[in-house]
């Protein structure tokens, strides 16, 4: 183990030179950055987006298997994520962190390279935070602004009956993702030596500890000259974000179970550990996948581009929302969730 | 007591429709606020200014002495500070949460009716957010957005040798003000019929529990026509933003112990509790007052406004940084700090 330094030695001033040392800028819109009281952007020509996300210790994250480098990048990447679901492209992120004493100078490095290599690779600019102490493990917020042109800009709100009902990539894998390690976790025994048994499951893991934000549909659907009438990112599953849509856009929805991307090893897991392979596709959570809604003459634009898929179509309100099973049953839609609110175990 | 509903009861999508019931916009700025993945906003004219803040519980607030209102209330104004530390005008902020489980409904209605409360008396608007668990305690992330013209902007850089240094208000009442809180919760023992004395001291509570955003003295500078060559608002203490804008701006400083400005009942506390009264002023923090730099030209329209005093000059870089006392010994200034980062008390 490398020598730790703690962070009281260097202290909070010391702590941000650190962490800030040789950022720079790559957007035209980030005119100053780290080391004011605020940062300065400037974006004359289109629509500022902003989305915000907090991280806490033990409800996201469970550091005993999330590597501090893979925390940072999720963290930054799920905000990127938000700003790409509004059809527009992340710019600049701040990053607020509480920091417990148990963490080291070394570890806020790690988390903040993870962080760092998510801005490099989707082209975002580190332009402030905040870093302060925590009382309890690790607290991460981060805001993310973009910007998209005010036509481009894709809400909630504008689906409409017969729009066709599209996902990007495949659903339920990062859930099972998640299953997975909690299982080693509980198999290992707190054993620090311990080998845990990821062969063939190594998408699984991916999918949970290094999401990606679907950068690629966006420009995809750019090229192909469409513009979404809704759309949102999946991040508490399908079924909530298509009831969010249908509730925003005054409308129903039908979806087909055969049409659900689901992989083949989200497949064997399920089988695995017993569980519903539709349910965990339906409401797991964290697949940062892309659902949208485009008019129907979309069609055979959308058959043709790579990692999307027709699911469904979008209804009159008054016929609900359901999905129809493989033996044509109507099943009411319902976000079950993944629900990262207070239970009663503080 | 009011009856009390469970987070769990209502669900984070019951829990936003709750907190988020009847928000409007003021601003112009605002295009769409809460609601879809992220809040969409317009600035053609102006620049874009980014503050964001972490507060946690059990290091930044105790929730044995200060009301979830007032709590909401603080957290908003300090980001509103940053702004006008820019000199700018903020119009938006995003809140993000994390709540445990010993938190009501109700309560965070409480928190909101601050925060609403703020950005109604500031003319903000309430765009977006997040809503979360938290194992321990209640996490709050605020993010503001602010404009101003791009020759307008103050940063802390642009201090300038002979330059006049001001302050806004008076320093360390905020300080005092927590000293007051801290002795009363000690002395009450956990008695909640305990009547804590604050008689005569009344300012320094409220400027802990309910300060103030110093957007006054950035309405008269600007009608007077001055742009501040630096400026920052007083969160950490004096002594430590001097710090900074001298070495932003690399230049030293001259201060006088004399020019301090505080308060009567910051004097008396001072001398109750047998602290030296210049570090408490010069050190304590959260005042969130204005310290900035003018154009030696300016002293006769400074000296006009209300609520500013000349504390002392820019010099040059190789004169350091000092305060002068009453009796004319230069001592060098430090940031002994308010310092909110980990110690070895986890």
């Amino acid at each position: 183990m490398e020598s730790q330094t703690e962070i009281s030695k260097i202290g909070e001033f010391g702590l941000i030179d650190r962490i800030t040392d040789g950022i720079t800028h790559r957007n035209s819109s980030t005119v100053a950055g780290v080391g004011d009281d605020g940062a300065v952007l400037h974006y004359p020509d289109t629509e500022v987006l902003v989305s915000t996300d907090l991280l806490v210790e033990g409800v996201h994250f469970d550091l005993t298997y999330v590597p501090l480098k893979h925390l940072g990048y999720k963290a930054a990447v799920v905000n990127f994520s938000d700003i790409y679901a509004m059809n527009g492209t992340p710019r600049q992120i701040t990053v607020a962190l509480g920091i417990s004493s148990r963490f080291t100078v070394e570890h806020i490095e790690e988390l903040y390279a993870g962080i760092r290599l998510a801005c490099e690779i989707y082209g975002v600019d580190l332009v402030g935070g905040d870093t302060t102490a925590s009382r309890s493990g690790l607290v991460i917020s981060v805001t993310c602004i973009g910007n998209a042109a005010k036509d481009k800009i894709v809400y909630r709100s504008g689906a409409k009956d017969t729009d066709l009902i599209c996902v990007s990539g495949d659903l339920g894998s990062a859930y099972m993702g998640l299953q997975l390690l909690e299982r080693e976790k509980v198999a290992s025994g707190g054993d620090k030596d311990f080998i845990p048994k990821f062969d063939g499951k190594e998408y699984l893991i991916e999918r949970q500890l290094k999401p990606e934000a679907r950068r690629d549909i966006i420009s995809e659907l750019a090229q192909a000259g469409i513009v979404p009438t809704s759309m949102m990112d999946i991040s508490d599953g399908l079924s909530s974000e298509l009831l969010h849509i249908c509730k925003a856009s005054d409308v129903g929805c039908r979806i087909y179970e055969d049409r659900i991307p689901i992989d083949y090893q989200t497949a064997v897991m399920a089988e695995e550990i017993n569980m519903n392979l539709v349910t965990a596709a339906l409401n797991g959570g964290e697949d940062y996948e892309l659902v949208f809604t485009v008019p129907l003459h979309c069609h055979e634009q959308i058959e043709k581009m790579n990692g999307v898929k027709v699911i469904g179509h979008i209804t009159k309100p008054e016929l609900g929302c359901a999905l129809i099973t493989r033996d044509g049953v109507e099943l009411e839609l319902r976000a079950q969730g993944f629900n990262h609110m207070p239970d009663k175990t503080e």
